[in-house]
């Protein structure tokens, strides 16, 4: 058995046991209790969903125009040319227009600041709008300008047996993305849980990959570690990886050639995610033009070695 | 003949003959089906021509701009203050023209909301029109900022014969932009397809260069495999090349002194862009004042090494 | 004792003592003269305080304001459309009111320029503040989208000597922040000052450290240094580390996941950050859901090994 | 003698005597003849100076208004609600002011487009104008945003002569700017001219440095080449360096911490910016509260090392 690897720099002791280290997203599973700051909440609007990052911001807006209108209520809506009604609400929803046409600076002028209060509000509204409209373009830009690579890992890590009783454990990853990627490298780590007297060690090993670099990316790639006496996965069975509470996590590294920057990719498989016995399928076939058709979804096809049946995932 | 090379990347088995690897313009022959996302859109935005790019914007913006007029005109035209003539489309082009002005925020104000459901529809407008500006100014600069390295190879591999016989495989490349690359590498992979039971095998070949990397790239750089006894091409001639479907992929990476971005290129020679028995010809020539001159088009050119006449390319 | 190191960059000859190398904040305790030039400027508005920085902005926009104000009252009050009473003081408010809707192109157009000179200088201005908006919102993302990562190091430094008498150096640090660290590296070089006959002379050493990279950084990560007699601290004690005016110069290197960027952070311990037999306390806990909370502000807390009481930094 | 290093990248044979490689300001001495490209015109409005810059800009926006005035007058100077005097002249400046309210969204409605020509003409220049704002802040961005080092390098190199007569090359390199330069790296290369029956040979050396890499960069750095046996400057005099037409192509590489980016910088010095027998100055001091001062223009400093005569350069 190889000696252990290093600390990839996610702890060792633990006193009780831990859920399982990198989630399916990437993320860890840690929970930091730290103070807040502002380029924190830059990091959240440019990480949250484009659903909740529209919302946000078009609440952000609708609130700041309520709060503009109310002033120019209280200013008085006939000093805005408020001339739409007698009503209450006829003359606040007067001023919210006036406070979007402000704030876009639209400003058609039919309505306009006729007073000193309401000019100066009017004022500080426009330049507020104008800051705001600079700060939003610049998220969108950060939104869209991220290189996140969305990199696909097939859903199991297969225990494979080859025709010489050789094993090798193997997984498939692909790039969801018309992105191009090159100069992959990758990086897998095995952990393993001890029980000790103080509580739970975590003992890491690096598993050595037929290939651990590709120059393209443009289909798949098949990580393969092989099991032989120098593995640390030598003689396990799956009862052992339940009991070691394995953990595979899976690094993947590369250039992303459309966005010009580096990439890092992160997953994990827990003992639930591994399958014995099992080989992947071929994932693409060659059409009569010669063209290389790859349907991401067939990267998780997989089929028992022993009965040859088919398991296609949903 | 040396051993075999690693898989860069491209895939190793396949059923059928496929198409080249790696097209002129150094994207890869594969079509993957994957589910469209968002930052797919961002990545087509960026990467279409530019007359692409304006077309489609506008086309955008037009389209927004009828919509919003149409509502306009379901509002009524008289309450965005109409006044340009009696007819449907006089009536209907006021409202475009007032889209216009409240979608651009110039909002001149002749024309203004007069009405509850008009000034509503307006103010989405322009806000609308705010956010969608917002994003126009992100795409742009992230179209022009993006260090897209223009790098022209010969069209032409040479396989040079020098005075005393010795063989070796020549291509070309120099900078066609006015940004500064240093720092270079070159990678050059030898494909050759071999015929299985299966299908076919692709197996690749890293050649060696007399010079594989660069500091400063002002000029041209002639990358030069020696086809020496350890060189997989050692003994072959043009049928074979023909015979194996060789392709020879050439991978070029660098700093882009500009933009400050690692910036890498593709390109790949088939069998038919291979040149038996030929020689490059100098590619730049000195002045009077001592300055070198360096016309991009002469990369190209080379001639045959039996009988020295030239061959000038379009 | 091991070799000198060579100069990282900070000097060796000094004609006098000086103060630390690197400050708490990482900036180094040079003070350079050179002439001012526009980047420097560019530097200074990106790495300035938020409340600095939105005051200035603020304050530049009043002043360019009030003189588009002054310039308009030259030009006559009157030329733009001024109606709001008969005072300086009215005439010139208006004036101001005026140059805001210019400046941020609300232009409502109840006040509007009238004579051929306020038309050009609202021109100008109009002008000037499309202008000033671009810079604007160049800045904003500039700030936003900087990668600083807010590494914290623990505040002191320690001497720990374990339970078979070995000794070393440790020190903790984490990532404040939400932004994703992965790929770090560590480099720890210790100071030390010589009295030569014309100054003083500073002696570096690189650290060697039991681990010096690590793949995640979710957590807090312990660099340690064994003092062994190959180390140059061996056999030193408090007053060594006093008189040879002792500085540990730490830079961790490390990518940041979130703007796909290397980032770079420095730290130093001067001598009164060094504590004598001290042990770090376990930083983190693990709750009945299996999650591991990390309370950022235990990263700094240590024991005495002889006593074993508690020392909790505010 | 050290055998010949490689070519960097600037070629080897030439038919005629070259001008120097690399110029003062880091470009090099080749005029290359290419088609040009959209994003030539972008790298050119990045690298330009801001007078230049600001220049072209306010003249590009000065012509399209004027443009646009004329397609006004063409449609009718009182279809815009021009009515400021009975002249040609009055009215094509209505009509400019006009443009220049569209242009820049201002429009403050006084004036404001009565007929379809003129609203159509009008919805053009605003889409126009809205877009070259984003086009204007996206060029000041990445002008600003540009990591460009401003590094300094000492006006000469010295061939100096220490205490026991070993002789080393010198020069002097400091960081003018306020960004944060770390983990720099330095390349010398040398360059020397052979006559040939074809022409002229550049042979080039890389010259070994006691010290070819820093971590921090606070202070200058002086780069130092030993003139052992094994260097390629061995028993060279300045005759020598005139008659080999010598060349030294410096490459500094570093990171900087404030742009987050990798730096590249060239320069070079030819025979004539070489010094026989002399040696660089103490470039800095300590004042009396132990700050270390330094005076960027010190960096140029040095003195004969006969007479001990200082050599203050302008």
């Amino acid at each position: 058995m190889s000696e252990k690897s290093k600390d990839p720099g996610t702890g060792v002791k633990y006193r009780r046991k831990t859920k399982r280290i990198i989630n399916k997203d990437g993320s860890f599973n840690v929970k930091k209790i730290v103070p807040y700051s502002y380029s924190d909440g830059y990091i959240s609007l440019i990480n949250m969903g484009w659903i909740k990052f529209l919302s946000f911001t078009l609440a952000v807006i609708l609130i700041i125009n309520i709060i503009f209108a109310s002033l120019y209520m209280m200013a008085g809506a006939e000093t805005i040319g408020h001339t739409m009604g007698g009503s209450w609400i006829d003359a606040f929803l007067s001023c919210l227009y006036f406070s979007f046409q402000s704030f876009t600076t639209v400003g058609y002028g039919a309505m306009h600041p006729s007073g000193h209060l309401s000019s100066v509000i009017s004022s500080f509204e426009t330049v507020l709008g104008w800051g705001l409209f600079a700060i939003i373009t610049g998220l969108l830009y950060g939104r869209f300008s991220r290189p996140s690579a969305r990199i696909r890992f097939s859903h199991k890590a297969l225990f494979v047996r080859d025709d010489k009783g050789n094993r090798s454990l193997q997984l498939r990853i692909a790039n969801q993305r018309k992105n191009m990627l090159v100069n992959l490298n990758a990086v897998v780590m095995l952990k393993l849980i001890d029980h000790t007297e103080e509580g739970f060690t975590r003992n890491y090993h690096q598993l050595p990959l037929r290939l651990n670099h590709i120059h393209f990316f443009p289909l798949n790639w098949t990580l393969v570690h092989d099991i032989d006496e120098s593995s640390p996965l030598y003689n396990f069975n799956l009862d052992d990886l339940k009991m070691k509470d394995v953990e595979l996590l899976v690094l993947i590294t590369g250039f992303d050639d459309t966005f010009s920057q580096d990439v890092h990719t992160r997953f994990s498989y827990v003992h639930e995610d591994l399958i014995w016995d099992a080989k992947f399928r071929h994932p693409f076939y060659t059409d009569d033009q010669g063209d290389i058709i790859f349907p991401m979804h067939w990267l998780d096809e997989y089929e028992s070695i022993e009965d040859q049946r088919s398991h296609v995932p949903n």
